[in-house]
């Protein structure tokens, strides 16, 4: 280790599995990935370091890939920490990638655009292999709906309809959504969302939109009498957490 | 529900994530997949149901597709047992089907062929998506020296040298190993092995020479002396049973 005037930025690629975590944001209830993180930074570096990660994710969600900064006054080799992290992390979250940043690099200012993908199993019995990572719906969806439901939302809109409250809102509900497709293999049915940002719980109020639209609940076209409501109802349920992946962050 | 005089046998197929269990067989210590399934088939029936399994699987190895008959004093519809054993079981024991049987059908006796797959992640990183079922491998693996290993315990042997605890074996050694194969994609490797029966901890015995080989700690054609030797030695480590599935069992 060399010492250094100021700060080291590191920059960090994680994945975990949600399932036995409260989210990723510090809180005082339940454990978060974010603690388990800064904790383990503090083991191997003795001293207190605070990990910003490109935005939260809620108890139960997952991350194929999740970007987070930290800070260190020393410089240290990144393998060497990828090495010391993964060493003392459970095997439910992995540090994959650990590099230097520039000290204007920010895990969520930075960001240009996220990935996130919804899984859903369309089947009366879940793989035991997967159960963790999929939404069962039994009740067998129609993909072409929902596929033509999804394109109404595509674009540059207002999701105030589709975010849980959205009074925690301070800035505008005015998101542009890339892309929303659904993509059927066998009994597996994938939402992917793609954008520069979304509202709180936006993806899986999307998903939970989606799916009643592939029950036959409502028609596709309902996307934007919603949407122009802005109001969000009963309509729009949020879809569990399970299903839910943050597939990836672009900088 | 119809009572008929006697019994009708049932078979049904079971998929399981064995990390959580000790093992198929009801034992003193620690709760099982037979002892679950026995358990749901009485709540369900309400009477005592014995299970009886292809065979065995060790604490933590899991099945792909195990399968297992009963006998119940009732005709009751194949499909609405599984529903009804799927809606008491966990997540991580389903039953994929259950279907009338013959009462000659012995869910060990009338196996023709078993499959068993052994998952290694040969890399620094295990996704956590599948840590449960991989068993990581740090050191790169010469995969072609495994293949040519494998190739040399192809065939019909005196497996001796691959079983643990020979001396439980009351009958003969001997068994017919119809196919053993690696197969890399990626980081991953899988050893297939096929055959009509094994030999108690054959498989992951077998797993665990073929990983020396890869390791560069033996050469392949070391599998003859020790196939020959008849003898268990340190040369054929027991591999961890979380990489191992019972992928298949033919009748």
């Amino acid at each position: 280790m060399v010492y250094v005037p100021g700060m080291q930025r590191y920059r960090m690629d994680v994945s975990y599995d949600g399932t036995d975590y409260a989210g990723w944001q510090v809180q005082p209830n339940g454990v978060t990935i974010q603690e388990k993180l800064e904790w383990v930074l503090g083991e191997i570096t003795g001293g207190e370091v605070k990990v910003h990660g490109s935005g939260r994710t809620d108890q139960g969600v997952h991350a194929r890939r999740q970007i987070a900064h930290f800070d260190l006054k020393f410089v240290k080799c990144p393998k060497a920490i990828r090495t010391g992290l993964n060493a003392l992390l459970p095997p439910d979250i992995r540090v994959l990638r650990v590099r230097r940043a520039a000290p204007i690099f920010h895990a969520r200012k930075s960001a240009i655009e996220k990935e996130y993908r919804y899984f859903i199993w369309n089947g009366d019995i879940v793989p035991p292999f997967t159960a963790r990572y999929r939404t069962q719906v039994r009740k067998p969806l129609d993909t072409a709906s929902m596929a033509r439901a999804a394109a109404f939302l595509e674009g540059k809109h207002d999701f105030a309809a589709f975010t849980a409250n959205p009074n925690r809102e301070v800035e505008s509900t005015v998101r542009e959504l890339r892309q929303l497709c659904v993509v059927k293999k066998g009994a597996e049915i994938v939402i992917k969302a793609r954008g520069e940002g979304f509202l709180y719980k936006m993806v899986r109020s999307l998903a939970g939109f989606l799916i009643r639209v592939g029950e036959g609940a409502v028609p596709p076209a309902e996307a934007n009498t919603i949407l122009a409501s802005r109001e969000r109802t009963a309509r729009v349920p949020t879809a569990p957490p399970q299903g839910l992946f943050l597939w990836n962050v672009k900088y």
